[in-house]
């Protein structure tokens, strides 16, 4: 039950959470999102996806993302990538880290990808390794992994079957999503915990949505099961596409306060943080989804 | 960490929860507000207040509450009762349970009952004596157990020692109140381990904010120190009134969605306190403050 001494928060507000926003987000706002996250003491800032513009037009100006932010010394800007065009367009971008993702659900991967999990993998298998052989560092996700919008159960063998076949094509991190936010505590805690029996305990992020407001509960359970990597979104942006009006990703404000309260270092200026939530929410027109972001907000 | 078997929620959002409402709430809304939740299951839901009307006009209707409710068996009506004023009125209304209160914080207690703990507490001891011998329970509430508005840091022997009072006046329960939402779970967790040290833990509960969004995560903390009484407010009604905007009380439905996914019993239907919460939300034309609530209310 000895919680880390120091938690990495991968910011994924700009890519998970912009990339559900329904009205385009002008480049300009989405460039400074990006500069003012990485000012705040964040590690990794998910900068963007090489997509195709047809399945998430949100994301189809990266490239001219990549070119204007203001890349920081020490913050990591990883780029989703499905395929080899998009890792050729990452490699031209000066990406220094991409990301790919399988699913531990055949019915999630059947509609979100349009083939079966074994297949998926088989098609990254060229892109991390082409990734790796210039010096491009490979994150995994996995989604749905207490939970399926379409088959609702997800065996957690099958989590941990997927998680150990991205380490093995090179992924030096896997990150586990419980993509329609459906865990509670116990299941997220016994979770990484199995997982772990395949994937280093040191290799494993966690990656929540709040659709049923458990993602704080989730994360410090599965902080005290020794996981020190946590994915979050400023201000809580993002919706979960497939509950109608449900909250998205937890917020970083509130995992930054939660991490505070524990005395574990996460690095990142919380009042700044909540300023650049603030201002984005602003600027989106849309309600601040983080409630650290909000008192703070209140409060000041 | 042997989690309880079953958790006894409080359900406090007829009187904590409405109280903070601006504007009046009316009667039948009040009392269908009542019976629907008494009718999901929840074993004690709080109905009222016997306070000064010039303090609290949200509450001047408490007798006519009681009055109209159909009170099922086995549930518990407690209502919140100042001074010896307030317990004739509770008698007169045929209260079976009243609810007494004491700060944790020196600063707070001056600002909002106007006097020092000590005195305080020597108020309640007339009432107390009172209303056991008339056969009323009663039940102890302490606040700012984790932080207060005015003094900020609140030492836990305060919170130990004015636990231990109540108990003392003969409180069959205590509830340790996190009045501003500032604490987090580890701290949650040694405020219980260490006020459990005077008070059996079998009659702590647990009352928790969210106004960082961090009352489930404490929530669960706490469960697995062993609390298994909890407060909650249905739709998460009630606001701080010491942080403009900010969230008030963690709301019933996310509770039991946490419950049910740890596999421990609270005898609630959830579908049921869902659509008061719904219902409730749309009568008072506010947002609903439970995720889980908006989330099933999406998917229905």
């Amino acid at each position: 039950m000895a919680l880390p001494s120091y938690v990495r928060i991968v910011e994924v507000g700009p890519r998970d959470g912009l990339q559900n926003e329904k009205a385009t987000v002008p480049l300009a706002v989405k460039i400074e999102l990006i500069d003012r996250l990485s000012d705040t003491g964040l590690p990794a800032v998910e900068a963007g996806a090489f997509v195709s513009p047809k399945w998430v037009p949100q994301m189809a100006d990266t490239a001219e993302v990549l070119a204007s932010i203001r890349r920081r010394s020490g913050v990591g800007y990883p780029v989703l990538v499905p395929n080899m065009k998009g890792l050729e367009q990452a490699v031209a971008s000066g990406v220094e880290e991409i990301a790919i993702f399988g699913a531990a659900s055949e019915a999630f991967s059947a509609k979100n990808i349009n083939c079966s999990i074994a297949e998926s993998l088989e098609r990254f298998r060229p892109v991390a390794e082409a990734a790796l052989a210039q010096g491009i560092r490979v994150r995994g996700y996995v989604s749905c992994v207490l939970g399926c919008p379409y088959q609702g159960e997800v065996p957690v063998s099958e989590v941990a079957r997927v998680s150990k076949a991205l380490l093995d094509l090179g992924c030096y991190e896997i990150s586990l999503g419980d993509t329609i936010g459906v865990g509670t505590a116990g299941k997220a805690r016994a979770l990484v915990e199995q997982v772990s029996a395949v994937v280093p305990l040191e290799k494993l992020a966690v990656h929540f949505h709040d659709t049923y407001g458990q993602a704080l509960a989730n994360i410090h359970a599965c902080l005290e099961a020794g996981v020190a990597v946590v994915d979050a979104s400023v201000a809580g942006l993002g919706g979960c596409p497939y509950a109608k009006g449900a909250s998205g990703n937890v917020a970083t404000e509130d995992v930054v306060y939660l991490l505070n309260g524990l005395g574990v270092d996460s690095g990142v200026d919380l009042e700044a943080l909540a300023a650049t939530g603030a201002w984005i929410s602003e600027a989106l027109g849309r309600p601040n989804g983080s409630k650290t972001g909000s008192a703070l907000a209140a409060a000041g």
